[in-house]
């Protein structure tokens, strides 16, 4: 006989999950148990649940395939509930199974008794609760086609302890993979034809990933017609550097966005939802296109992309173009890190190969530009706007290329939410360099509280966006979960650390002074 | 005019709320703002939501009246979460405050937009989201009404950021106090009776506080009739120490807790619920009390718990017995640290006054039992049971009482979920100790996994309960959030590292090396 357990564990693996990121308790014990008996499945443990999320959106992105995670009861939910909301919103597939009190046990509102279906709804496409230990099988089966798919691509599995540990003879039935969405073959000759109105009209990208294909694609299609072509402001992966052609990303903030959308006539969508203020401003619009621009919806998001802009392409005759790699500014070694000398930094070092996670907020701008100079790598953006994603997703994207350097930049008051997925790194000796932008400030509020028509930061709310007295050590965080850490304050110093770190193996952290 | 954030604010002070815990971002400038421009209220920043929803809990239990918590958006509501679900376990008062995309922003999914009001529905007994300006400064004052009374304790009021800028001149209607749950008065002489029976009847008191008059009833009541008198297994806060009369836990794990029950005939409950296991087991019982025992309602959970003691005492013509301070055990200083030398390490260091924030969990029953020898103090308790808790509700606690050493003891693993309680504690400069336990594992899952019949820890499994390979370092850890820290390894160091610590202005962290 085998456990609902041990089914469950084996239709995962059967299913080509190879990879667990847990913070189990009690009611998990069986669940571990099996995992750890299935030889197939690798078991990476997170000190916050918050890191296990994460680190499967990262795996997920750079392996194409869903993980698993494994959490403890609603409360266990909860703290990775902000990460799978950046998960969601970057469609990356996984099956987050959450442990529930044995069915009979759930009348009687024990200490950790809660509404897990209630919170799982909130930030998955699908929640699955098996009612019968001979249902476990054919639900994990069914879930794992069902996140293969384009709709339903962060699934929690609730799975009651009394079907966990009970015995069972039933297997999963064969579930047929899911098609992606279709693109619109009607709006093909509306949108070539608007493209070639040239530079009123724009090319809007909106797939997870940017994959050198869609980005070549891309390319063409604007050297051909003179349209504008942008991604939307922040991808789940992207392929840049290199000979790769570099997209232009539509502006993040909502002026810079209206500007860089203004005078449009027509925009195309292909898999990009119609471009959308971040947040609302006062007297400041919603939706960024001039309200008279006619929008084609060629492909929704999570169609086959590339099919839909090769399709695209070859209705306007356009070809591949050679892009001139745009190369690296030069700057003094010794000028402080700002958010200029930054980029050239994070540029220069970058290996060939390398992941980078770019949680950078304010000081961002500059990297993302320079970088398209660099040697070939993967850029990976935040889509859920929850901070604290990137040190956990570096995690999951280290785990599932163990072969390529992983970079993550991030703003020291993003790091602080999740800074336990340094413990991860090292526990794995991930490749993983993260570099700490120490502003010691959330200096993107500032900006933004004036910029939301809400005044000036006091002295009574500037300590709220201030992360002096006490500035965190980050070295000494670093060193405290097992990571070796340095402190930079020069542009050079910190090109040179960036490049000793992702040239030598494990997990290390530089703190660059700001 | 004023807008309805500052009325938001202004409605908040008039109904006593001087303090906020925060971590705000652009959807709550307006909010920010206004609460800075509010004198009567002081502002916390926190790093990461769950110490803030955390703090609001440890202020509440020791404050008796409600903090507001500020958080950011869904995500920001869902890293608040498990905080917030020990908080309303432990019916602290609370109101949590989160912001919202404006109204007409909803509509364009942008990539922050979550179900605020599916989330805060599974940690909060209310959940109020104002749809006008106006309605404001009334849903303010209805909330703060409602939390005051025993059944609406956590309440969410989800704010849309246009309500919060724009302008409005209509202030609170008044709102009466809700009245205390009454006792059931009609149980009073069978209640009365049944704890006659002696050793084959107990007194169960839930109360959230045991205040020192519910101590001496409790105690006196006992004593006059021989029953057994129990709390519940964990107690949001109880007053303990000098000549305060120890009232025995049931306790926690499933076969010591019906082993304590067994061949009762009845069970007088005043404020407690009927006594459940922590979690279900293969062939154990979900319910603790024996099947055939008569249980006796007398008050329900937050009724006037010292008016329903004070009435089965006058029934039972009980009248106050002294109780002698049972005193603290001597042990060898040089041993090492065990649970049972940290017991007389704590109980000797304990200053009079001290406030305890216990989530010891493996390591805490020796701890409690000696602490009753110890000086008078208030011990307080995770009814929510999700890790995490203790360092957080620390910072809320000593920031209620100024006045009071806080002592902290927490695993190192619980430590691990909300460590950046320790940046929130040097930035206001409290007195918080904190002991992290260190034995760098998951202690309680190696035993429960066995316990629950999933097997020993094997190669595959002992990893996800250990937090060696590498160990934190919890020095550094203080020490890179601007706290002090040390590492002992002996009983008689820790017991002089707490008075000390306890002695001395601003926080310390000890690492209690097991």
């Amino acid at each position: 006989m085998t456990t609902g357990a041990d089914i469950l564990a084996r239709t995962l693996a059967d299913q080509g999950v190879d990879t667990c990121f847990a913070n189990p308790g009690t009611t998990e014990m069986h669940l571990l148990s099996a995992l750890g008996r299935e030889s197939r499945i690798a078991l990476h443990l997170c000190l916050f649940e918050g890191v296990a999320t994460g680190a499967a959106d990262g795996f997920a992105r750079m392996a194409e395939r869903p993980a698993a995670v494994l959490l403890h009861l609603g409360p266990g939910l909860a703290n990775g509930m902000a990460n799978l909301h950046n998960a969601r919103k970057a469609a990356s597939p996984l099956v987050n199974i959450v442990g529930e009190h044995a069915t009979y046990h759930l009348d009687h509102d024990a200490p950790l008794t809660a509404d897990i279906a209630g919170m799982a709804r909130t930030v998955s496409d699908l929640v699955v609760t098996p009612t019968s230990v001979d249902a476990m099988a054919d639900a994990t089966a069914a879930t794992m086609a069902a996140i293969a798919g384009p709709d339903q691509r962060v699934a929690t599995m609730i799975v009651p302890n009394d079907l966990a540990w009970q015995d069972t003879e039933r297997t999963a039935k064969p579930h047929a993979p899911l098609p992606a969405r279709p693109m619109n073959p009607t709006a093909l000759p509306r949108a070539a034809a608007a493209l070639q109105k040239g530079d009123a009209a724009a090319l809007m990208i909106g797939a997870p990933y940017i994959t050198e294909k869609i980005a070549r694609l891309a390319h063409a299609i604007g050297a051909a017609t003179g349209c504008r072509v942008f991604t939307e402001p922040t991808v789940a992966r992207m392929a840049r550097g290199g000979d790769i052609p570099a997209l232009r990303r539509q502006p993040f903030h909502v002026d810079f966005a209206t500007e860089a959308l203004s005078g449009l006539a027509d925009a195309v969508l292909v898999g990009a939802k119609t471009p959308v203020a971040f947040f609302a401003y006062p007297n400041r619009p919603s939706l960024l296109l001039p309200t008279d621009a006619t929008i084609i919806d060629l492909a929704p998001p999570l169609a086959d992309i590339e099919a839909a802009l090769q399709a695209l392409a070859d209705a306007l005759g356009a070809t591949p173009v050679e892009a001139a790699n745009p190369g690296i500014s030069s700057g003094d070694p010794t000028a402080a890190i700002t958010a200029e000398t930054l980029g050239r930094a994070v540029a220069s070092a970058l290996p060939e190969g390398a992941i980078v996670v770019d949680e950078s907020i304010t000081n961002g701008l500059h990297m993302f530009a320079e970088c398209a100079g660099a040697a070939r790598h993967d850029w990976l953006n935040n889509r859920g706007g929850s901070i604290g994603y990137s040190m956990p997703v570096a995690v999951g994207a280290a785990i599932a290329c163990p072969d390529r350097p992983v970079l993550c930049v991030t703003g020291d008051g993003s790091a602080a939410y999740t800074l336990q997925a340094l413990w991860s790194m090292a526990r794995a000796r991930l490749n993983v360099t993260v570099v700490i932008l120490a502003n010691r400030s959330y200096r993107i509020l500032a900006n933004e509280m004036s910029k939301i028509g809400a005044g000036s930061p006091t002295d009574a709310t500037l300590p709220l966006m201030s992360l002096e007295d006490p500035a965190p050590d980050w070295v000494k965080l670093a060193e405290g979960h097992g990571v070796a850490g340095c402190r930079v304050s020069e542009a050079g110093a910190l090109s040179r650390a960036i490049a000793d770190a992702m040239a030598t193996p494990g997990p290390r952290l530089i703190e660059a002074t700001m």
